[in-house]
């Protein structure tokens, strides 16, 4: 017997016009990349992006056509997310920071018709054009004035474009099931992987993450997101802001943080998201300026390692409230946040600080397991690592083009390709990647652990660590440390730090002091190139 | 082209696997029907409804089934839903405060084969046994001891049943449209209707509703739902809570002050929700015994209209955050809250306040209009009447068995029944029942507005206006009061009570004092009667 509910299909396009019936003249500031702060709304945005639906459909986009961005956060960004895929087409997000090799693969991948680019990015795409013979048409995120000073012939004006429509675009019709957007994974092994979401996914993604357990914000937030749209749905903001009609603020271009701070403080924001990396350049430039925070309350952390430091400097010094997410372009992206429990929040400070730094909790919509290399299920013992495995609505099931082939196991888990611990109050702590966990002697080492620990070393301005081959142990860690400027170390100063705060028989093997640490396009420690650069190293301690 | 995120179908058996798993040891407290104080864990109520399962199995349940509950709010009552529903057998909670008689209509109109009752309503069920045949078994809510001194023959034991299963069944696997709830409206006009909930649209509702600018709960919050989980599905609480693992309180049979005020404080409660009695009763409670409130933070009040002392009380007397809601059976029910917005909160207290005792906003999720009597769409100005209608996945689309028709317009909204106006921040407010407005002179006047204002009247218990039949203005406006005990007033008093506070065309042509105003099964005036009473009554102002 089917229950007697309305038919009403999770389609994204009901997210903006939730926004512009609801919200519609909440604002959406934009630090543009021409430069000056501009100003829309949910119901101008709402229009605009119908209108470059009309548009892209002139253009011969059609349902199920792959159209591609390769921009920063900005009002023109979200039109373009919103009106792509209310059309029922693919919003394919490209992450500018890939090589333009791995950029045309991609492209090419996708088989993407039409790209919207960013001024910032065009003379890349024009001068890579031949590479992408799919792509029939790029649209330059700008007026004309601005395109015609840029010289970059046969690319078309946005908003040029927008103006010619009529903003009566339908939206929706389509199964919830419909493929709304397409990003690919950086992939430290092997060809970039496309996830491929569906509106129904990102529909309860952003149901999901909207949970006082997980981002929790309302309509009485501005919300600042930091992190890319082209970086795993810049964590779904685009989804989540607009359905409870938060105040959003685009940082565009400028990430530095003299240009955060300034949107903080002049926008009023009380809720922000972004990597490790951009909230430390915010603390150094707060430090160095005696800036204060005055709006905003909540921040959340994720993609890497956060430092225990930062977070005790954002809580202790600007009263902000930090916590620490997890999740992968194939979650969507978050799958698990680390705010307290009513059980936790009893806890005494010290204890509640270092569940505080785990990666957290799961919501309802993503289910959990812990296994050994032969599939059984591990203990929640905060102890025991590992394969971290997640299923749930708005998790892959499978590649864009099939890549990778079956991905799930038996009962439909995916491997996050993450070895992790969870406790006993269902706190999960990533201890490494699968790829990057050192098998010694039939044990694993965290290679996260060690790095995390040897980088909070007076002297290390980055570390890493790498199993090398071992005959008798298999593998064997090496501490890689790039310097602070100016500084000069001894293997011993590092191995006597790590003493004590790991096992014994975790030390690594040797200590080398390199002049960089490659990292790859999303700020990860890039360990294939790392492992290719040391194929010819032998361990001081092989016989 | 579809997207490639996974197949994990909403039904309402994972948001208990997920408590059970992730929160297995979050308590859910019960003031049992026996009379202690009883504890238990998510874990054990997972455990015990899976037994269940095996248990109704056992006893002929099949998928599509429909088992119903006669119950408080218990624990007991909690696996009872989980056990039905994660079967794929249909929940049909029903409503003690019926009359015999329409319970059994109720019961055999829905074709119950099953029905667990608790020892209070037991004795009702048996001695109208006669007049469900198609009732096979009836289960009562409690153990063996307590069952013999009842003396229920014929009726079987909860606790044996459940004990002498294993807590294997394997729940899910079907699909997520599959009903899971059956509720019947009371409905003023007509024989009741059921509204026939599926597990996609409770998991739907579920999520909405854990947003910040609905319940907002986390697992930090201490739940009471003093609402009951026959009406309306507790306001979705009996989901909402397991979902984000919140200890839960269940208040049992008793609802008077003493009562619950003693569980706000013995368990820590952080959030609650009730109807405008409820509050009332533990308002009258507190001021009578000099009691306190120390950890409810938050409460929703909604089912009625709200005085505006009670909320002024709870909030500038007591600390506790009031918000107002509304929703109906064939809205989940939560269709609309009062929390403020960033927008909102800006303005002077006097208007927040005015906005907080509207009805609200919709959340995503819920579309809303307002229309004439032709359909066509009204202004949101806060000042313009329309019938309010509702679209979304957790709003009807039909009735049980087909009852009542077609009920939606040709855009697919469902008429509420309810007369309100929208303003410009988008909080809706209920300004009448449709078949209750009064239409004079091609104009509609509000008997609820006029209603809300007499019970501020200091010698008024309760007042009630309907229209009576004029024949030159078609309906005119008369009220009736039932004053409080050993006081006497005038007609006079009430009319220039009211002067000055209605426009001058809404005065009531007539006062008439009663000694009863009859209430339904949920607590609200019951027009029907009042109209039937007083069809033979005469207005002075007519010639």
């Amino acid at each position: 017997m089917l229950g007697l509910m309305q038919d009403w299909p999770l389609t994204v396009d009901k997210i903006l016009d939730h926004a512009r019936s609801w919200h519609g003249d909440a604002e959406i500031v934009t630090r543009s990349v021409e430069g000056p702060i501009v100003r829309t709304t949910y119901a101008e945005v709402h229009s605009r992006a119908r209108r470059l639906s009309n548009a892209l459909h002139a253009l011969g986009v059609a349902p199920g056509d792959r159209v591609a961005t390769l921009a920063w956060n900005t009002a023109r960004h979200l039109e373009a997310w919103y009106g792509i895929m209310g059309m029922g087409a693919v919003c394919h997000t490209l992450n500018p920071r890939l090589h333009p090799e791995q950029l045309c693969y991609i492209i090419n991948h996708a088989g993407d018709k039409v790209i919207l680019v960013d001024l910032t990015f065009a003379p890349l795409l024009l001068a890579h054009r031949d590479k992408m013979p799919n792509v029939q048409h790029i649209v330059v995120l700008t007026d004309e004035a601005h395109l015609a000073a840029a010289n970059l012939p046969g690319l078309l004006c946005y908003e040029t474009l927008v103006a010619a429509q009529a903003d009566d675009f339908a939206w929706g019709g389509f199964d919830e099931n419909t493929a709304a957007g397409l990003c690919y994974t950086s992939g430290t092994t092997g060809a970039p992987k496309g996830v491929l979401y569906s509106h129904r996914s990102n529909f309860l993604h952003t149901l999901v993450t909207l949970g006082g357990d997980l981002l929790g914000i309302s309509s009485r937030d501005v919300v600042l997101p930091v992190v890319p749209m082209f970086h795993a749905n810049a964590w779904g903001l685009s989804f989540s802001g607009p359905a409870v009609g938060a105040k959003l603020v685009m940082p565009g271009a400028r990430l530095d943080g003299a240009s955060v701070h300034e949107l903080l403080e002049s926008e009023g924001v009380t809720f922000s998201a972004a990597v490790p990396t951009i909230w430390q350049m915010l603390l150094t430039h707060l430090r160095q300026s005696g800036g204060k925070i005055t709006t905003l309350k909540r921040v959340v952390i994720g993609g890497a390692a956060v430092p225990e430091s930062l977070v005790r400097a954002f809580q202790d010094d600007y009263g902000v409230e930090v916590t620490h997410a997890w999740g992968m372009t194939e979650t969507s992206p978050l799958g698990t946040e680390s705010n307290p429990t009513a059980k936790t929040q009893a806890l005494d400070p010290a204890s509640q600080f270092r569940l505080k730094m785990k990666q957290g909790r799961p919501p309802l919509g993503i289910e959990m397991k812990l296994t050994d290399d032969a599939g059984r299920l591990l203990p929640h013992d905060g102890k025991t690592s590992g394969h971290l495995k997640v299923k749930g609505p708005f998790v892959s099931k499978a590649y864009f083009g099939g890549d990778g082939g079956d991905i799930l196991d038996p009962v439909g888990f995916f491997d996050t390709g993450d070895v992790a611990t969870i406790d006993g109050y269902g706190f999960m702590q990533i201890t490494d990647r699968a790829k990057d966990v050192i098998k010694s002697g039939g044990e694993w080492i965290s290679s996260i652990e060690i790095e995390n620990l040897a980088m909070g070393h007076p002297k290390a301005e980055l570390a890493a660590v790498i199993g090398v081959r071992h005959p008798k142990w298999d593998e064997r860690p090496v501490l890689l440390v790039k310097l602070k400027p100016d500084e000069t170390a001894t293997r011993a100063e590092f191995l006597d730090f790590l003493e004590g705060k790991i096992a014994k028989w975790w030390t690594p093997d040797d200590v080398l002091f390199v002049s960089d640490i490659p990292l790859g396009a999303t700020g990860k420690i890039d360990k294939k190139v790392l492992r290719e650069r040391m194929k010819d190293y032998m361990l001081p301690s092989a016989p």
